[in-house]
């Protein structure tokens, strides 16, 4: 989405469009998974807002490839990226997906 | 949750904790579904912040039982509400359960 207040205009102001709601729920699916968002979260706390497999694995009692899996998912609904540096690839979390989905979610009282 | 500041923590401040994590997640799983972004934007935005089966139908071509399943699964998530009045259910949104997801994935940038 190109206009930056249609994408981020919080839905309990006006109706959702129905493509919206197709791109945001896919977004919205993607965290909507414990190990996802317990991945986003160790991702974004991490030193420096950044972390490669090798920080992640020891969280969880999960294979590789499962971690793997659940980061791909992430990072193909936008939520963050990774950059290979030597040996490791390294994730951070997109900032602009996160305040896109906390606006939508955003409650009428605190409209401003 | 009981404790407010647990519950509304940023997921970018500090880990989610395993328990955190599948609870939130259930909540985000819900709103992972178009018809059900856009039920909740109906109900949001419509006039007195309600709206009964009657008034969501018509946006949708979708039968009666598929709306009021996807209603009952923002319902038992914590997303919705809905008060018998007549021959009519009307549902409101929960403005606190909106606040707490918007408020886990405020960007760091965001935060005060």
């Amino acid at each position: 989405m190109s206009n930056q207040d249609e994408c981020c205009s919080p839905l309990v102001r006006e109706p959702l469009s129905a493509p919206q709601a197709v791109e945001l729920a896919r977004v919205f699916k993607a965290v909507g998974d414990p190990v996802r968002l317990r991945l986003l979260s160790l991702i974004a706390s991490h030193d420096g807002g950044e972390a490669c497999v090798c920080d992640l694995t020891g969280a969880f009692e999960l294979t590789g490839p499962t971690i793997s899996h659940h980061l791909k998912v992430l990072r193909e609904s936008g939520l963050i990226t990774g950059e290979r540096r030597g040996t490791w690839i390294y994730y951070r979390v997109q900032p602009e997906t996160l305040a896109r989905l906390s606006a939508v979610l955003t409650p009428a009282g605190a409209i401003a």
